[in-house]
């Protein structure tokens, strides 16, 4: 008789454990069970779809090869039985039995597995404030919610959306609200910065910058209090500070995984919900697997389990479920947390721990933070890119890596290296040696990533002292608050100018980096010297130079101008 | 007294080390001793100061701030004394003292080092052939070449040019010739291939396409016999096939390192020449540093030493010494030879060892090819990469990649990220997890690498049995010389029928992949069935099928039709 492999849930992670498994044992028997009718989508191509880069939704679920994947697709293509509109109910795992309700029928049924695997995905959190569950709330739970966000807008019935939550699903969707659409788009976001946990102030402020610089309003340190409606349609979101009016509310404030089904089951289920596996994708219960963001994994970084909801990650782990099945041991062992985004004309990711994560990790973390151009400065065409390099001061271990540029794959090219080599446990002096292909029109001989390595290490090793762009951010909005220190501008006198000019040499002192050999006798020796130029690299230099002869009050301002630019300040001259 | 620390050679790996030391070691005494009179290049951007693209040679010697690094730069900012025009003629390492020449004056002198540090570089070989020495022959040997052959060019002097060499330095100088300046330029390469023994012919077979798409004649398996003169100047190239005039002919035909100065003070220099030095770039005399092009450093996959003459590890390596002479314990534990190049609107990278190096290393090699598009199918603009991955089936670890694709940051993603894990050990099933962040813009659920590391796994377990595609071709460019061999085509019969009419049915059998669960019994069991589709996954599917209902005579042809439109073909209908 053949094996009998049951699969529920048929976004990700179901699918590719289902055709995997199915190739490995064509004699299986495999059926895979969802309670929508709509199955193996890209779901992370949602805001592109409702942007309208993506035409259709069906595209979202169509092979390269242009065919749809639905049922009578996997029945001849693959091989695998589906069966939509079908909810599992509750697993005997004694008997090893799904009970399964048939929506369209109403009608209970058991189905047999010999080994059954759980891809039940994962859901919106819904911020329990009032008017949550009024007309035009949405959450993007799955496709259906978008074909209704789509079809709204295209039917001209949202002038002004607000977005609640200023994390990657936040932002992609104020900006395919925005950017095609033309609605106007407000994100609320409760913490200080968007992608609060994910990536550092500085480059955080840069996103927030080009963000409201294509329209978009962003609200930050604000809670939605409540969502106001009127005949039962949405119509305001209130905050502490205002009330922004909305047809249309998206609450992107996370998700959480759909363990229940499990947990009933008696499956081991985390506290924070989550199915626990070991490597190979099982459960407690070896006949039964689990894949995709209904399960926690393993950090590979701090070695314990952190929830990562990606779809790269759900593919990768339906796979190895398939291959266990099949009785090849292959594990998926963790992941580092991998990120990326688009925003308008702008690009950040990130990988492994940013700080925040790493200090409650007990990590003892710091950062180096550098802002040098993406290939060979003589070349041409060159951007500046922005990269964060999150170390641990006892092991010297890099713990994480982030950046920000210009839309494009730059960004890319330096993340997937970083991500690589840091689950590897590679040490800022290796960062510092990563090989990176090097020719003028793709990078500089000391890329992006060696140059992060670079200062971390100078950091780490005590030879730069540094101050955070923050505390230089605080001290600018407000330079009476710190009259102990000085902006040392080492750049040409004509790019210091006119922040002497509206500071006076007092605040700011401009003395260029060819001539501090000579004239170091100038500087003030009772206030602390913050060391300017335009990526820190010279400030570096300076300092060093400034400690050989005795002058140790100084602070380099790592990133510098480039940096500053980019944030953008109601201080700058 | 202040440690007097003497550097021969500056280029880059000289300069990185002077002024490293020189940061750590503020009361040092660094001098920085050249032969030429220009120094601190960016000779990697040679190619574009011929083209045009780098307008001024001036660009290639100066900061990213604009400033020239000449005498007086290192001078003024960076405490380092330097000597060009001075020729080191000898090491006396009892007394530790360099004997120079002075060129200016003629005269010799001896500089007193406590620490030596030896960055001599490499020279460009030159073909022991009639005529090289013929006025409008040229090696890239230093920026004073490149100067004469862009006055040469500008002045309207060069008329058509032949490039002897495929290598990287050669196909770049080909396009540097042909784009801006409409120089008619042809390259001869002796192997049968560009990038011998660097790239697989299918993707050395892209480029070449490329090549002579853009107006580079490309002539393959020729040797260059002669170079034919005229009153002292070039006027053509011989190859035993034909004559090329050429008023120009760049030799790119390798270098190799330049260590005779080491080898005569009875340092240790490995057979083929380059310095022998540990993980600290330290020579066989502890006092006696060395770097860049004109050391052997560890092939980290290989463990074997090996020649990598790149800008970028120059850099790291000089670091290394300048960490090491100020007491900083810091390693340059070895390479794995990672490498990118444009040409024209193409890109082309690889890192670790091609198929050539890995059998000459000894291991059992093979190789996966695939062409998957770069970003989510769905999203509006992406781009099919070819990508090669090589692995070893005894220790599945991965040993190299390569890829090809539109000119971009989309290589440089996946090649990065392959040298960071490969460097550390990783096998394919380490690859098939390896994380690549994922958003619809940059890249797909299932990465390229990944991609490439899923068709390694099924080569390397017997799951999938492969035909190469330089084998397919060697069989279509003669059909009849392996009668026993029949092409399935399980793509649309609309795509398949230009093929059939072409060759027949019994040569090129046309059967969609969503019939062939019911047709599969009209297939020949006779010959030797060539599973065809776009880009290999859908034939492997029909592999795996066929094999279950016991028709085992099937290979797959990995890459498929994404590989050969990129090839293209005399045979192709």
């Amino acid at each position: 008789m053949s094996e009998k492999i049951v699969i529920v849930g048929g976004v990700a992670a179901g699918p590719k454990a289902a055709c995997r498994v199915k190739r490995l044992m064509p004699e299986a028997e495999v059926t895979l069970v969802d309670q929508d009718t709509l199955i193996s989508y890209g779901g992370c191509g949602i805001p592109y779809y409702i942007s309208g880069d993506v035409a259709d939704e069906s595209a979202l679920r169509s092979t390269s090869f242009h065919v749809l994947r639905d049922e009578s697709y996997f029945e001849k293509y693959k091989g695998v039985r589906t069966r939509t509109s079908t909810r599992a109910l509750a697993i005997d795992r004694v008997n090893k039995k799904l009970r399964v309700l048939d929506l369209t029928s109403n009608t209970e049924e058991e189905i047999d597995y010999d080994k059954l695997v759980l891809t039940t995905g994962s859901q919106p959190y819904v911020l329990p404030i009032p008017g949550a569950e009024l007309d035009g709330v949405f959450t993007i739970a799955n496709l259906h919610k978008a074909i209704e966000i789509k079809d709204r807008i295209a039917k001209g019935k949202v002038g002004k959306a607000v977005v609640i939550g200023g994390g990657a699903i936040g932002i992609e969707m104020a900006e395919s609200l925005t950017d095609l659409w033309g609605v106007e788009t407000s994100i609320v976001e409760f913490k200080k910065q968007l992608l609060p946990g994910v990536i550092e102030w500085s480059l955080s402020a840069m996103l927030c910058k080009h963000l409201r610089e294509n329209n978009v309003d962003v609200f930050l340190g604000e809670s939605a209090l409540e969502i106001v409606g009127e005949d039962g349609r949405v119509r305001s979101v209130r905050t502490p500070e205002r009330t922004l009016e909305a047809d249309l509310v998206i609450m992107a404030v996370g998700v959480r995984a759909q363990s229940q089904l499990a947990e009933d089951a008696g499956l081991r289920v985390s506290e924070m919900g989550g199915i626990v596996v070991n490597r190979r994708m099982q459960t407690s219960d070896p006949s039964i697997y689990a894949a995709g963001d209904c399960v926690k994994i393993a950090n590979l970084i701090s070695g314990k389990n952190f929830y990562a909801p990606f779809g790269s990650l759900a593919n990768k782990e339906g796979r190895v479920v398939g291959d266990n099945i099949a009785g090849i041991p292959t594990t998926f062992d963790g992941a580092v947390g991998s990120f990326i985004m688009k925003t308008f004309e702008v690009c950040v990711g990130s990988t492994g721990l940013s700080m925040e994560m790493a200090r409650a990790e007990g990590y003892d973390a710091d950062f180096s933070l550098t802002a040098p151009a993406d290939r060979a400065h003589f070349y041409p065409s060159q951007n500046i890119i922005c990269c964060v390099m999150v170390f641990d001061r006892r092991t010297r271990k890099v713990l994480g890596v982030q950046a920000f540029g210009p839309m494009g794959d730059n960004i890319s090219a330096r993340i997937n290296a970083a991500a690589a080599y840091l689950s590897k446990g590679a040490t800022i002096d290796e960062f510092a040696n990563l090989e990176m292909a090097y020719a003028p029109p793709f990078s500089s001989a000391i890329d992006t990533i060696n140059a992060a390595a670079y200062v971390a290490e100078n950091l780490c090793d005590g030879r730069l002292r540094q101050i955070t762009m923050e505390d230089f951010y605080c001290w600018m909005e407000d330079t009476s608050s710190r009259p102990e220190w000085v902006s040392l501008d080492v750049r040409h006198e004509k790019q210091a100018e006119p922040f002497v000019q509206k500071y006076g040499a007092d605040v700011w002192l401009s003395l260029p980096d060819d001539q501090i050999r000579e004239r170091y006798r100038e500087l003030p020796t009772d206030k602390m010297l913050i060391i300017f130029c335009n990526a820190g690299s010279r400030s570096y230099e300076i300092q060093i130079f400034l400690d050989s002869v005795g002058i140790t009050n100084s602070l380099v301002l790592c990133g510098g101008y480039n940096v500053i630019k980019r944030i953008g300040a109601e201080w700058l001259p």
